[in-house]
């Protein structure tokens, strides 16, 4: 038998990136789903893609997840704590929001408001130890898309001393399911399609996550909302240090990683290629009028920048294969 | 050890599609790929979102394909024959062309030109004991991706009486892989993104495979270009012949069919939710003010259209459970 | 000094339209326009691309009409009636909703519901006689916008007896704009690129707006909803009741017209060319398979289907050539 | 009679917008227009959106242009200089291509290759005094498309002391159109849509022209492709070097030009509020971790990008006033 597993906040993209992630796991069970408004619907009926799965959501309460061995929160930001605290200790979780990422309190309060809920372990595998300390914890911390997608590129760049932490500018543009599933005008098909926008300018909530996860003391980031209802594309640029090469900093920075590709020289990351995959694409060179190492990442925003991610990190905490119920390749074209 | 699995014709877009199921096949071990032009590249130079797969497409040659059970050939129209004609009897194929579809030669010569190669098992697991003989073949010959997606939603309801067969008219768009990887000016993204056309209007290649699998003697059928890169949504209508309800009668044609799911009530196909997958989408209803039939079906191109249906032949051939390797669910939003 | 015009409804998809038609229109002067809930904000802060133009949103009342030439109204349908019977008789009026389109006050209960207010002459000035009516008309009911790419196509063909009325069968697809700016989730860029979708199947409110302009007896209409912001592509198709060349009917019948072509032979509409005019393109061929005429129209669902209509409507209604402040030809690629 | 103009190098991307607004322009009369490999084709065969224009391509050649006033060369990179020096003096001349841009060869040779033409007034009227060189120039060289994108943006900031020159990171984001009109597998609806990839990165030819007219000296530049068929987005970033408000310069910079916004505050440039005009948008904040300077601009390619700022600068040179036959809004949704 099989890890009985729970999904608070099935309603939204991650949650239906999760059920869909599941349905097809072959050590986990799906046992419940619960969402908000949506309570009381068919899983179909939420999300046509998952048309013919037997799964009614039920309502997100506490008890709804007693019985489970794992639980994946996908809950809006700030109600994950609520839900944590009523889980017996005995249930693993992963909260695929921002409650729990953040160590410094006054960064979560200045970037997201309210009380900082506490700090859980970062569940971001392919950070130097990290992957012993996911497979030890009961409780975990997704990574934010925007970040894990940064992340990747930069963390070991900064490490190895090649890059600079002290001027790191970021562009990154990400497809609109990242923006959620709530109606907005500003996110209707007429508003986006054929074009590109930039968003929270100079004050996204990604950037202490990023911060603290490679060592950057500052750093500009950009998003940009872009035509497309997946992926995240970022070009990372920061001030180069030492002669060593970027690229081959990050090849080997990630020799053994199943889901984190550098690829071949000259070639470039497109988003597509990771679609539907939890891999991460990156490649980086030195600019030729600057001199300053641009490293670019493309990854899935529900995929490595949430539900795909999730069960990554929920597979090395059951000592599971880490690519367990995973995809290496995207869906493309 | 699995089946040994070659793809003829590796790097267009069916080809691609190929080589990422079997990836992810636990049974089928794929051990050479070939192709023309791009003979001698990686894999992953041909197809990005391969990056990682350790795979050097060979060329496309009989002597390539001695040593396996099972070979796809995903060539051009017209040269499945040849390469099929050299290989042992005991190797197992799946040709996703129209070389061996059609039963009538006379329509070959009309639709597609030149000699008719013959004919083979059709690939449709879904039409009425089909299942069976597939497992009894060692030739198949794949769908059309447009004609199985018309073929779905029209054969039950002629079978059962309910479709007139002598009035059949379908419009069905699709996504523009349909189209190939060939870089024709027409197919630019530039020319394709925030634009729909027809083409081919009035004289489509798959015209005289529907009407073969259907019984349908009288077939307008539209294609249309879609800005979007998979997909196929076919509009199927008819005149009514009897009171049945047309969607009670697809409900019950695939009541068992792991892949074929008549929707909800009020709920329509749309073709994100089947992207990625083998799985087809339905819905009918009758037209208020004509009186005619309306089923509308939606699949993926290069899932139940070609790659996904592929596979699911084979496993049926090599005794597999048909789902085995496959997605049931589709990759959205 | 030129004619002084207002816009009631200038809020949505179809009032920006008019706002940015009528700020480059050489002989009207935007002087008024209004909006329900956005009233009070500037014109480039509801509609982006209009920043720049120095116009504020007024509410939606008699009084803010009361000192202009001609008035448009772009409101939700039924609320046109109240609002056009409180303006002068002397103020002209085109009417961009459905409320005064048909003439059949049961249809009208049938598709729309609600208390049928009346007829007004219909903006349609490519159907024979119909420039002149308007020419002389001061109250003016713009076209559907399915319907006006229908009908162009459909028209001629039955009046040239070339087409049987009696069993006619549309297929028809829209860029998400036809469906509004109303935040709707099924509307939400997510949701829709890379998906084509079914809607309102069998029962399309202009069905009868089709069927009154044309003399169709029986009509089958399918609309699809397309990932693009603009634009629909109507395939029509209809049974063959004489030999003529339906492509030289549809040549005939428009010859002088300045925004309807009926393209060289081979070559079959798209959405794109006709983006951003008032232009619509046509071709018809018969369909080899079954005998029956394809007629495919394409049109910008906001110029032709909606805003531009309305001013080629206003330009007759005001003694000016018809194609005065309008564009013939689209914004492509 | 209006100014008799010519275009050389119509069938490409920018060649089929320069005949689009040219047949819309009151003052120029487009008398003939050439292509290469098209020559002999029909206007509307080569771009569907002209159906109906009463044009054939002719051959490029310079007897084909010694009959008019002003002549748009629209030709491949490095073709510009043999066609103009056999023009007569007499006859102005715009050069969409790149060939005169450049003062310094040097910079020209490393970016471009071959041999540097020459330097002709440099044709953005929105930089300081640069309006009235080009009426006075009768030989104008258009600016790059990413470069007019990012020079509206910084050189304000520059010319202000605000943006320190000696760290400037910009990542700008370009429809396909940008890419030409030329069939390359890459460029396939299919890879594109639903995709981002940067490309060319740290090495791309508008850098030189970027520092030439902003006064940066160090610029790194990276530009992505992203799935829309016409727009860019930059984003540029410079280090703070004074307190001034980066918006406010921008809004001083431009108060009276017709074709620059800068848009209300807390309101950032989307590509399609410009899209078919000859617009530029524009807003700047501080960046809140980094303190660096965020100006965004979008435009479009087409548009200020290549033809309309084209158009532009002939009206200029041929005394016109410089909205001459121009848009100013954005066709949008």
């Amino acid at each position: 038998m099989g890890v009985r597993v729970g999904v608070a906040g099935a309603s939204g993209y991650a949650g239906g990136e999760l059920l869909r992630l599941l349905a097809g796991h072959p050590e986990f069970d799906l046992v419940t789903a619960t969402a908000h408004s949506q309570a009381g619907s068919a899983a179909g009926a939420v999300h046509p893609h998952l048309s013919g799965l037997d799964l009614t959501l039920g309502a997100t309460t506490a008890e709804a997840f007693q019985d489970v061995d794992l639980v994946f929160l996908a809950l809006p930001h700030g109600q994950s704590a609520a839900l944590a605290g009523q889980l017996p200790e005995s249930v693993k979780i992963v909260d695929i929001g921002a409650d729990f990422r953040l160590s410094d309190g006054d960064a979560w309060q200045r970037y997201y408001g309210g009380e900082h809920a506490g700090t859980w372990t970062y569940g971001l595998p392919e950070l130097p130890g990290q992957r012993e300390r996911i497979a030890n914890s009961t409780r975990v911390a997704n990574t934010g898309c925007y970040a894990v997608t940064t992340i990747l590129a930069l963390a070991p760049l900064i490490a190895a001393g090649v890059a600079d932490p002290e001027d790191v500018v970021v562009v990154a543009s990400s497809g609109t399911s990242g923006a959620g599933k709530s109606a907005k005008t500003h996110l209707l098909a007429s508003e986006v399609m054929g074009s590109l926008s930039t968003y929270k300018t100079g004050r996204h909530q990604h950037v202490p996550e990023i911060k603290q996860a490679t060592g950057a003391t500052s750093l500009s980031f950009t998003p940009v909302l872009a035509p497309m209802p997946r992926g995240i594309l970022a070009t990372v640029t920061a001030r180069r240090a030492t002669d060593q090469d970027p690229r081959e900093v990050l090849a080997a920075a990630y020799a053994t990683d199943p889901f984190v590709h550098v690829l071949a020289e000259d070639r470039w990351p497109q988003t597509a290629s990771v679609s539907g995959s939890n891999s991460v694409h990156l490649q980086a060179t030195v600019d030729a009028d600057s001199g300053r190492i641009i490293a670019v990442s493309a990854s899935d925003n529900l995929g490595k920048g949430a539900a795909g991610q999730a069960v990554q990190n929920a597979n090395l905490m059951f000592g599971l294969p880490e690519t367990t119920g995973l995809q290496i390749y995207g869906v493309a074209p």
